[in-house]
């Protein structure tokens, strides 16, 4: 069993996660007794329809809870030091049709809390909590996350405006047990990514790539994708959202297969997410033109992650792709001029449009990243992740070069710009679409650790797309 | 290229859809000039996620539009028979992302519709044809799916209760079009469920299979499954909405594989589902009690199948269902008694306790079944559809065979009725779990036309599974 099997095999840490956003409440609360109260997403029923929607657990109540179960909630008694799961009762006519559901017993041996009790007796339970504590205790909750009929009076206050930003500041230090689950979703989509090179070599549409993936993904435990996949060939590549992925590998014109493919896909653990993007040859072999622009792409990560350790400042990661990303797309004469005129007029903008990287945990886009998307700096203004990145924080490192007509036209247009970029150059590597490689990255006291084992070496991925 | 692909090479049936449904909604209006007003679903995020939910159109829309753009609607203008589609304008921020949408002259060209105009150009439209006919018109929309802004001031009234009900009358019949794309659907699922069965012979989890299924469906087109498959091996095919699919394939206690798997699954095409059920052994032989079983339900199936045809009683069908399945439980002696006397206290149903079936279309269980959920009969209780089937309807034949405990053991306690099972035999029938074998038949004046390919005949499933 691998330590990250051994992690696994223990429960959740849900109490600890219970203490941690309790204490960081005490800044509103001092030391009056509190309770948190949090609720599963619900079961919910497509519209018009008699199916119920795919089920994404609410990952506030997950934090506290660890738990999967659709219509359940909790109550931490604070002072109590008290986790209490509420879970549906059994109803005698769903038992005939889908079997038996969780018990409260084997509830209470799954998860890490002190007390399991059917959702029917939350009321019950809040009531004999406020009768404890008298006149002085609040209740905190989320906005539009309590259901009707949920009753906090004799509560002294009931807060509903800090508990959500409490838990996603929490939830933005990760500790060894969700280290594990990203792990886990990456261990998993490494597999999912490999099987999705060694698809691209029969396949004639992006779509059998993508199936390729997702069977992966399932196959090994990860249900549900963290996000849409992107699955893009050839010039495809080049649109940062694409996700059609329903076109084929061939040039209808040149009946020649296209150069390349970007996946950008990561399955989801246990509510826990993986984001990782790879770009491969297809037909075993990347093109000249491609090749160049990968070896650019994996110099601006791997310099990137090599600067990663506790507080470092983002934005300076950040601008050290761009400065790689400048330096190497000058040697291949793409741009003209200096490094330095370069890098402010925002030239490499045009190729590496988007943030080097974000939070990763039970969002994709995880909490706590503290954007400015009203920066007025291009260079800054889609970073997802603003300041220093505590030790313990998980983030994607996603540097990528894409040769987007929309974006780097504007560019070739303008007067005062357009001297920057060799148009006659450029021409060569249209048909590249697009090169990011994303993996996630664990940021330590001292350093980092590489989740995401996917491979990423030119020769390596070569080598499973022959 | 076949009749089918000819077909759907060309557009979806739009304004013959409106046209049907205008025609219905005479009963309401009679001759007065009315207008038919309808809406696309929505983008919608997740919640406390920047991720947008997967995407469903809206199935009312869909029909008389053809059109799985989100954020869209329609106008049909009765009177003047004339249909128009407004599709989102484009954003140039959005484009630099996610590439250039659908232009409007794209969607005439794609879309059975009369004229393409922008979604900000709605209120205008609306207004300019209240004026033309003055004080008579009518408009028909359906209640909760009107966004917020949408003007209907100068017609006569709005009325917002008998438009979804005048569709769902209107989408029980289907037209060639949808059945082609019903076959289509059909026709991937048949390769995944081959797909499934091949992928069973190194498994060892249910979610491999689940995996090759979902592959194989967007692989060949179809992105989303009908509904969420059940890959249920052994004894889970007792549970008849089993959907974990995450058991080991080995008995723990024996490390023996187990007797047989049952998968209910079915890709969407276009917003246009299949439906269909297998059982196939696990290491390539049926066991004798499966084989057995199977056999019963298989001929359920082909003598039910037999007897559609137009306006054929439903209930008759489903009646024979039960009259097969007792013969042939009589005959392995797992029933006592004569086969009226087990008809008429219903034993069949602890066996066989679901519907035989119900439509099909763009929902799985599809709009116009009138089920009645409080019939005192047990026979009759879960039947989704009711009456007689007009031809065009497109209906699940799905009957099975269960060895469920929640649902036999009351008949087995019962002091009256413990007498028609016998106990001794049906020890060795529990581990067969359940059998279902489930086809989608299109109705026709003279019969009926099976759309399901994915192989059930015996010999061929075990050679797929050897």
């Amino acid at each position: 069993m691998t330590t990250m099997d051994a992690i696994l095999a223990g429960k959740y840490p849900a109490k600890s996660h219970a203490r941690r956003v309790a204490e960081l409440l005490k800044e509103h609360e001092h030391d009056a007794p509190s309770i948190i109260y949090l609720e599963a997403q619900k079961t919910r029923f497509i519209e018009d329809n008699d199916e119920s929607m795919p089920f994404r657990q609410r990952r506030f109540f997950y934090y506290l809870s660890g738990c999967l179960l659709p219509d359940s909630c909790l109550i931490y008694d604070v002072n109590a030091d008290k986790l209490i799961l509420f879970i549906p009762p059994i109803d005698p006519e769903e038992v005939v049709w889908s079997g038996l559901p969780l018990s409260q017993d084997e509830a209470l041996k799954l998860y890490d809390v002190d007390t399991v009790l059917a959702t029917t007796e939350v009321n019950a339970t809040l009531a004999s909590i406020a009768s404890t504590y008298g006149a002085n205790a609040a209740a905190f909750a989320i906005a539009d996350q309590v259901s009707n009929g949920i009753k906090f009076q004799g509560f002294a206050r009931t807060n509903l405006s800090v508990l959500k930003g409490a838990i996603e500041k929490s939830r933005v230090i990760k500790d060894r047990y969700e280290i594990a689950l990203l792990r886990k979703a990456n261990d998993i989509s490494a597999k999912a990514h490999i099987a999705a090179i060694k698809a691209s070599k029969t396949a004639l549409n992006e779509c059998e790539i993508e199936g390729a993936f997702i069977a992966t993904c399932i196959a090994n435990g990860a249900r549900e994708q963290s996000y849409h996949p992107i699955v893009a060939c050839g010039e495809n590549g080049a649109t940062l959202h694409y996700g059609k992925n329903d076109d084929g590998l061939i040039d209808p014109a040149t009946k020649i297969r296209k150069k390349n493919v970007l996946i950008d896909a990561g399955g989801e653990y246990r509510a826990y997410c993986s984001d990782i993007t790879r770009v491969f040859p297809l037909g075993g072999k990347f093109s000249m033109e491609t090749r160049q622009i990968y070896e650019i792409v994996l110099q601006m990560q791997t310099e990137c992650i090599a600067m990663l350790k506790g507080d470092v400042q983002w934005e300076d990661v950040h601008v050290h792709a761009h400065r790689v990303a400048i330096k190497g797309l000058l040697g291949l004469g793409l741009l003209r001029g200096s490094e330095d005129e370069l890098f402010e007029k925002r030239i490499s903008v045009a190729f590496f449009p988007h943030g080097l990287g974000h939070y990763l945990g039970m969002d994709t886009h995880d909490t706590g990243g503290n954007p400015n998307y009203e920066d007025k700096d291009s260079m800054f203004r889609y970073l997802r992740v603003r300041g220093r990145l505590p030790a313990g924080s998980v983030i994607t490192v996603e540097p990528g070069i894409y040769f987007c007509r929309f974006i780097i036209e504007p560019f070739i247009k303008s007067p005062e710009l357009s001297k920057y970029i060799d148009t006659d150059t450029l021409e060569r590597y249209w048909g590249v679409g697009g090169v990011r490689i994303e993996d996630n990255i664990h940021v330590t006291k001292e350093g980092y650790e590489n989740l995401t084992t996917a491979p990423k070496v030119i020769e390596e991925v070569e080598a499973l797309a022959l």
